[in-house]
């Protein structure tokens, strides 16, 4: 997607370009969030703020100031669509011998904003994907710039009727869509992957973790997702959206899935 | 390490800066070469174009013309010093909804010429890393722009005494280190890990195996590392460096890698 506005820091200074020799291109040394803008605001902003500061930790990556990042965020969308999506990529910045990081890293900031996509035309319409997810503790749950995977994973199909792909683990257990994660409801409980091995730990997921009585993390199978009650695929962008085919399988609405989104609506008016 | 000269092509085209939406910064999608520069040339050529169009294929990239590139290369040589590093960075360029891949890809290409890197001195001194190698056969062997593995193993020491550390995959076994492949001396036979699974299939490491009789590929356990009657690491810019120490074993210097070494010399003037 192109982007709309862009602007890029070493550290706090804004720069015209970023450097070929970006250790964020180079090696996906790295973070990136990816927000929704809604009203000119950005409702998850503390979310995306917090995982992205775990995430640095995680990779021993110097975390931005959360206010500084805050103001400038800020001053590129005043000239922005209301509704929209902002994109914040954080790298270790150049340099450094090789793999071995500089002393001092300077960070890279990279803020741009974009068009909201499209909306999906109804329930979701799912495949599964070939391609597995490998099994990286380190990594897990992070939302890191190392996502070839995800790349062949999506490149598996070009059928536009089919909106997303679940991608298994490399033990076969379900994990995630390629940039969604998935709820099933099973015996009456929102069931979502757990994510200690491979998988982004999204905000909308989060949100539904901490929102819905009961929802959990646990081991999902392929035979669990095709023989749930309900389904749903949920992100930042987009929020929670019903899945209505798997495949062969089909669900109907669902009403926990209505009363889901209903309280999601009133918490984010944006979905 | 900064760069002595760089140029960036959207194609065939020469351009001032890097697109900030490059699909190589926001998922790692491309491939990169460490080319040595000896003499003002590349002796290795051949053999590192031939693994970028195998990895291009492999990730359904464009592969750039190889005359049109080593006319580019040719050029940014020529006013740069006779022994240096040519890093050429490959990415599907810019653009596409998400993960999903533009219809039409312009690649981009970065190439950079940088400092030799200081030799070691004498023997080199390894360690284990505790950083492991997630299995995915998708992309093993690739030199690919996913590395946050490396980038977190290489983190895992600072002590300028320790030159590089090995790398186990999820099973336990010896990949690689993490910039360079590893042989070892097992039974009179010279023995590279296979990888199947992961790690990074290197040029220097082909030139062994295309070059060595009996040198062949193989599983290798940590405990076979450790009774090897001897070790080398190689890669593209140092050629064969032997191991006198990995964390208490050592090893005095060996007559068989010493004629290897001498054979690669003759071969490569640079090595």
């Amino acid at each position: 997607m192109s982007a709309l506005a862009t602007a890029i820091y070493r550290g706090r200074e804004r720069v015209p370009a970023l450097d070929p020799a970006d250790r964020g291109l180079a090696y996906g040394d790295g973070l990136f969030e990816t927000l929704r803008v809604s009203a000119g605001r950005l409702p998850w902003w503390d979310a995306h703020l917090a995982r992205l500061a775990n995430g640095a930790r995680r990779l021993g990556l110097p975390a931005p100031d959360a206010a500084w990042l805050a103001g400038e965020a800020s001053a590129l969308l005043a000239g922005a669509p209301a509704e929209a999506v902002l994109k914040l990529v954080l790298t270790r910045g150049s340099g450094g011998r090789g793999y071995s990081a500089p002393d001092a890293a300077v960070p890279t900031v990279v803020l741009s904003v974009h068009a909201l996509p499209a909306p999906f035309d109804g329930p979701l319409s799912l495949r599964w994907c070939e391609t597995r997810l490998a099994p990286q503790p380190r990594l897990a749950g992070l939302k890191h710039l190392n996502r070839l995977e995800q790349v062949l994973a999506r490149a598996e199909w070009s059928d536009p009727a089919v909106h997303e792909g679940l991608m298994l683990d490399a033990a076969g257990r379900v994990t995630c869509a390629t940039a969604a994660n998935l709820f099933a409801l099973v015996g009456g409980r929102w069931i979502t992957p757990a994510l200690h091995e491979a998988g982004v730990a999204g905000i909308a997921r989060g949100w539904v973790l901490a929102n819905e009585p009961g929802a959990t993390e646990a081991e999902l199978w392929p035979a669990d997702v095709e023989s749930a009650e309900a389904l749903f695929l949920c992100n930042a962008v987009r929020g929670i959206l019903p899945v209505g085919r798997l495949g062969q399988r089909t669900w109907a609405p669902h009403p926990a899935l209505d009363d889901l989104r209903r309280r999601l609506r009133r918490d984010v008016p944006a979905f």
